[in-house]
């Protein structure tokens, strides 16, 4: 981190003018531990999942959405391929836990727990081996981007309820009022909302006695598409590879990954900014300033499509300037 | 704008979820009148130019590092170079009126108006014949730009001083006080922010009886790259194309842009909000929010390149992205 601090203040411009792209270089420098750290290949993979808390009736969509959206990602027709497509940027899409039926179409992988979680206000979202078979199947896709060259990971997801579960996740972690961090999602009404904040109270009551680790947490309260990027994130750290953290669903996963393992966040970029409440208090969590902030909220890694290109730039700019010296540009007089 | 607002509410994701970037390809639609707004083809133009007022003592670095940075941009070693680069994005070096004699350097365009201003704590900038020469040489480089083929502009400015001419600027357009205004450019020590604001007052004493008209204003208080951006800005809205506005000296010539033509600032985006503090006061006359807001000042374009790709990537969902109806994904419950 220093080698880059030196490095960055002999390029040709004012030392600091470049702000958080100079950070952001430095950090991946470090990361890499080199002072031309390649950037140049991303994937982004998208975790899809079903949610048993959907039957409270939290979401303005019907649960068979989140089926057809893995079904549109595989034919490209999502926003996340557009966004990819524009970043040059490899999309892989995963069925977590999706609860209807998928066929077999070329591209999708399996990493499927169960057809959905089930309904948390009742009991907990999934059994102990469910949450550890999800996070291992989330670190195995890290072991595969890597082993397939890919040297800066992002993710993202789909699931109908899912910021429920994130909401839920945002309470515990935070000790905030669930109202503070509950959204309307994907366009929740005013009833829908007022049905999610009370599905998640009601949660709270139910598991608060036995949520002392991130993994009881995560058990409870979470998706398996949340479980298996919270173990993407754990291996993303343990190959040393930036990756970049999508928005509320997402960075409850990593907020949990970085309560699992103090390292985990050196490797984390916030992309952006969510319009969901309850993201500011995640952010905190994992320590990370989001680099956009565009009033988005659609999941699915679009706002990591977007941060991926500025890390890139950032990088680029760390790599490809000249110095003073070099380029016979004069330095400060003072 | 009515039509591409229909457009996106029928793409398969929550309407107004993907946030700015929906305004965004909305507003290019409506530039371009089309639903499929062409913004695949993007060059920035970099004016330089050097200020009279320099020898208030008004910056951290010395007048001929604005030469020697025009021959960095021409050797690819700045960072405007790196990050047009990784964006994929075309550059062009204009001498608006560099005050250091330039070699014949391939690439290099000459739109030299004189060597440098006039120092304006003492007199006008520039003459009436210089700031319409230098208006319409950048309303050229528009004009160039769209017959090679460009259909996204975007431009960005080198000079040592320019941002005390900016902040003057700034000053007569928003009436607040200087010091509110002035900020540290390329890293101005207490003492030279300080001779920064009093060049400003002092050049505002002498020519405030005379600053009727935008045009008053570019002529007595600019430099020939603001006011050759000023007329691309009036360029690009001519030939009706998107045009990034970069950091705070490009801002301040769209805004005295926006003043003479209403209609200018249709065709603006402003690419991020620059570290300096008068950027604001310029960013309220051209009625545009800033995309990004990095902690950049360093200008050169480099907030321009990496908007673009924010404004690609917009286009890229609007026009890429699958209908409800033909992804048969179902819409909302409610």
């Amino acid at each position: 981190m220093a080698a880059a601090e030196r490095h960055q203040n002999d390029l040709t411009k004012p030392p600091g003018s470049l702000g958080r792209l100079e950070t952001i270089a430095n950090r991946c420098a470090a990361i890499f531990g080199s002072l031309t750290p390649p950037l140049d290949s991303a994937r982004i993979v998208v975790f899809a999942a079903d949610h048993g808390v959907a039957e409270e009736g939290v979401s303005a969509y019907p649960r068979e959405v989140t089926a057809q959206m893995v079904l549109n990602f595989l034919n490209g027709g999502a926003a996340i391929n557009a966004l990819a497509q524009a970043g040059g940027i490899d999309l892989v899409v995963v069925d977590a836990g999706v609860a209807t039926a998928l066929p077999d179409v070329p591209g999708l992988i399996r990493h499927h727990i169960a057809d959905g979680t089930r309904n948390f206000t009742r009991e907990p979202a999934m059994t102990e081996t469910q949450m550890k078979e999800a996070v291992e199947a989330g670190m195995a896709e890290a072991d595969t981007a890597v082993a397939d060259g890919y040297n800066l990971l992002g993710c993202g997801e789909m699931g109908i309820a899912n910021t429920t579960s994130a909401a839920a996740i945002a309470a515990v972690l935070s000790g905030l009022p669930v109202k503070d961090l509950t959204g309307r999602g994907t366009g929740a009404d005013d009833a829908c909302l007022m049905r999610k904040i009370s599905a998640i109270e009601r949660a709270l009551v139910l598991h608060r006695p036995h949520l002392a680790t991130p993994a009881d947490i995560l058990q409870r309260l979470g998706g398996f598409e949340i479980a298996e990027m919270c173990g993407f994130f754990l291996g993303a750290a343990a190959h040393r590879r930036p990756v970049v953290v999508d928005g509320f669903i997402a960075t409850a996963a990593a907020a949990l990954a970085a309560r699992m393992d103090a390292n985990a966040s050196d490797y984390m970029f916030a992309a952006h900014r969510s319009a969901e409440p309850g993201h500011a208090a995640l952010l905190e969590v994992i320590g990370q300033a989001p680099l956009l902030d565009l009033g988005m909220r659609l999941g699915e890694g679009t706002g990591a499509a977007l941060a991926i290109k500025l890390i890139q730039s950032a990088v680029a700019a760390f790599t490809g300037m000249a110095t003073f010296s070099s380029a016979g540009v004069s330095n400060k007089t003072s």
